[in-house]
């Protein structure tokens, strides 16, 4: 691999951002001569649309790619979707050789490398692949766990307790952490909260700065549950239409946002949809914003846990967690979670 | 103050240990002859008995501190309780120079310092005052608070659970939290726990090492709670006898213990004792152990919360806290905190 190769792969990786994030991957290529000059270039508009190295193919008149490098960020795949295989395309243009960066992890798309070896292309794979790896986090994550990757997050009092006895609760975390949330709800595709929620905080679930402006990327909002949203819901309000799932089928739900292309979906609560989540398994991580308070529960007994059942009825049930990070953030704690799964 | 004095009071530290921590604080004095030698030295033995000036003084004949210097570790008392005021001691004795390094605290006794300097007496406060101040430390907070301090400790998961629905809870934080539970003890000079988590747990209450052996102080056991403890309990067989209080007064519990010469309660649960102290602002600071795992309630709705009722029916009632330390403990976390009070 010459230094050509590694510019042209630089140069793919920064065209592939030009790409959505969604259900497919974003992928860029350049075609280099045999001299190592750019031919030409392209990347994954999105799903339905061209593959990077097709549209790169694209941009050359009939043989204008005979005995080229094509320099791909991922490798090319070998099924025929909506689009024809990319290895075929790269066989019937003539190319010489095909450098990617990663393998394709998908079962049903993979072996484009192995085609084109077998067909007598000079085929690497390899450059560049931590930056590669870096930029299909999100979706890798998807390929691999099936479905789009879950952050489970809720704010207690040090004792566990999402509010007093008789439900008032606002602002128990500061400032620091409500920007902290904001921050990760911008950097999440879609953000899901219960109904219970909706209909008593009327929350807007828009990401928004410091100063109350809303940032440029905003969350796919999504609200948990039968009951109806009321019409004049700040939620409706949204820069994004809502979206309501009226079941409490959570696998369901995550299937249908990863066919919408969501790939980091934030859940929100409140404690009834956040143990949902956990009892059943899905999430990937969770996010306990833990205010430096006591609430306990009321001299009446009644009692708000952030947590209900996460289906631990006996202490070998027990959910670990593996804490990657505790941080403070202004007088308030984040703990950074996962749950060991099985395979751990 | 000169070399003497100082080397004076460094030795005045060093034998006030020699006393017992208890009801009376550890004073150490030195009797210095005009040129700075040593002519007499004493401590104070506990409640009841002389004073370290006074100790010091009775080694020596008649006359024999005539135009001396005393230096003490804490200001002669002013007055006449068990023994005597040490001010009127130091008088008789024809001293002329008093050295002392803490003032008294203690608006009863103080006020030996201005007796002596009008007397004529040359008197000089503050040598070493840091070193006194850290000798004395639990004692200075007893006056201060007019009553021990108080740790409350308890366990629990992330999401505030001492134990899963049915009660089942061993070991839900590990061996390194466990051990640092039992250095606490061995500091504490009482350790309190309620009737409900003895006949529950059948705890021995003792400070123990890693390898199972007693640390050499051991904290007095203390039980809350009316109920009587089985004769076949392990407290029974604690190395000091144990204390039963079969009220809920928790004030009264905590001016027995000062009488008892206790300085440092470890109130070590359940969750109906701890949350007691919490409510009755009677706990300087709480220490929570966190173990990384979240249980939940019961899928009957039974739940087991490391906190009942500490008094908090409403968000503006909340029990706010200064967080002092996050620390790690193996796989578990420590919070350190103090509950704020009014003069924060
Ligand atoms: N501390 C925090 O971080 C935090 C965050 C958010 C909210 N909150 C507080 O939490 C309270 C609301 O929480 P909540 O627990 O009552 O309601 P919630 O979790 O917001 O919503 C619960 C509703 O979600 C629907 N749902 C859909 N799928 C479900 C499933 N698989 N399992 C269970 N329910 C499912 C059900 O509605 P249908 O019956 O209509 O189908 C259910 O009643 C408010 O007081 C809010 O202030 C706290
Ligand atoms: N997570 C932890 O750190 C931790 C620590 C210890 C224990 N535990 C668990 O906690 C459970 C036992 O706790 P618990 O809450 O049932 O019992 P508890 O707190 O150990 O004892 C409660 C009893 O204390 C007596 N009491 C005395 N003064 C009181 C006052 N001012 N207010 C209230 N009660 C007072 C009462 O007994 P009378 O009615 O007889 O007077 C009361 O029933 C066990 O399951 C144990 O495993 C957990």
């Amino acid at each position: 691999m010459n230094a050509a190769e590694r510019g042209a792969m630089e140069r793919a990786l920064r065209i592939a951002r030009n790409g959505p994030r969604g259900v497919n991957p974003q992928v860029g290529a350049v075609i280099l001569s045999a001299d190592g000059d750019v031919l030409a270039e392209g990347w994954h508009r999105g799903a339905g649309t061209a593959h990077a190295e097709v549209d790169a193919l694209s941009q050359l008149p009939a043989g204008g790619a005979e005995g080229a490098t094509a320099v791909v960020t991922l490798e090319p795949c070998n099924h025929t979707g909506r689009t024809g295989p990319c290895a075929e395309a790269l066989l019937a243009a003539g190319v010489a050789r095909v450098v990617y960066a990663l393998p394709d992890p998908n079962a049903e798309s993979s072996g484009g490398g192995e085609r084109l070896r077998r067909a007598g292309v000079d085929v690497a794979q390899g450059l560049l692949e931590g930056p590669a790896t870096e930029l299909l986090e999100s979706w890798l994550t998807v390929q691999r766990l099936g479905r789009p990757h879950v952050s489970v997050k809720w704010a207690q009092s040090l004792d566990g307790r999402a509010a007093a006895a008789d439900g008032t609760s606002k602002w128990i975390t500061g400032g620091a952490a409500r920007a902290d949330v904001h921050r990760r709800r911008a950097d999440a595709d879609a953000i899901v909260a219960g109904i219970g929620t909706v209909l008593a905080d009327d929350p807007a679930l828009t990401a928004r700065q410091p100063d109350g402006s809303l940032y440029d990327d905003q969350p796919l909002p999504v609200v948990l549950g039968a009951r109806p949203v009321p019409e004049d819901a700040a939620v409706v309000r949204h820069p994004r239409r809502f979206v309501q799932y009226p079941g409490s089928d959570i696998s369901g739900l995550l299937k249908d946002l990863r066919e919408r292309g969501v790939q980091r979906v934030f859940v929100e609560g409140g404690p009834t949809v956040a143990s949902a989540f956990l009892r059943e398994g899905l999430a990937d991580e969770v996010l306990v914003y833990i205010a430096p308070t006591l609430l306990g529960a009321g001299s009446d007994g009644a009692d708000r846990p952030a947590l209900r059942s996460v289906g631990v009825d006996t202490i070998t049930q027990q959910r670990r967690l593996h804490i990657d990070a505790v941080q403070t953030l202004g007088d308030d704690l984040l703990v950074i979670a996962r749950p060991i799964t099985k395979e751990d």
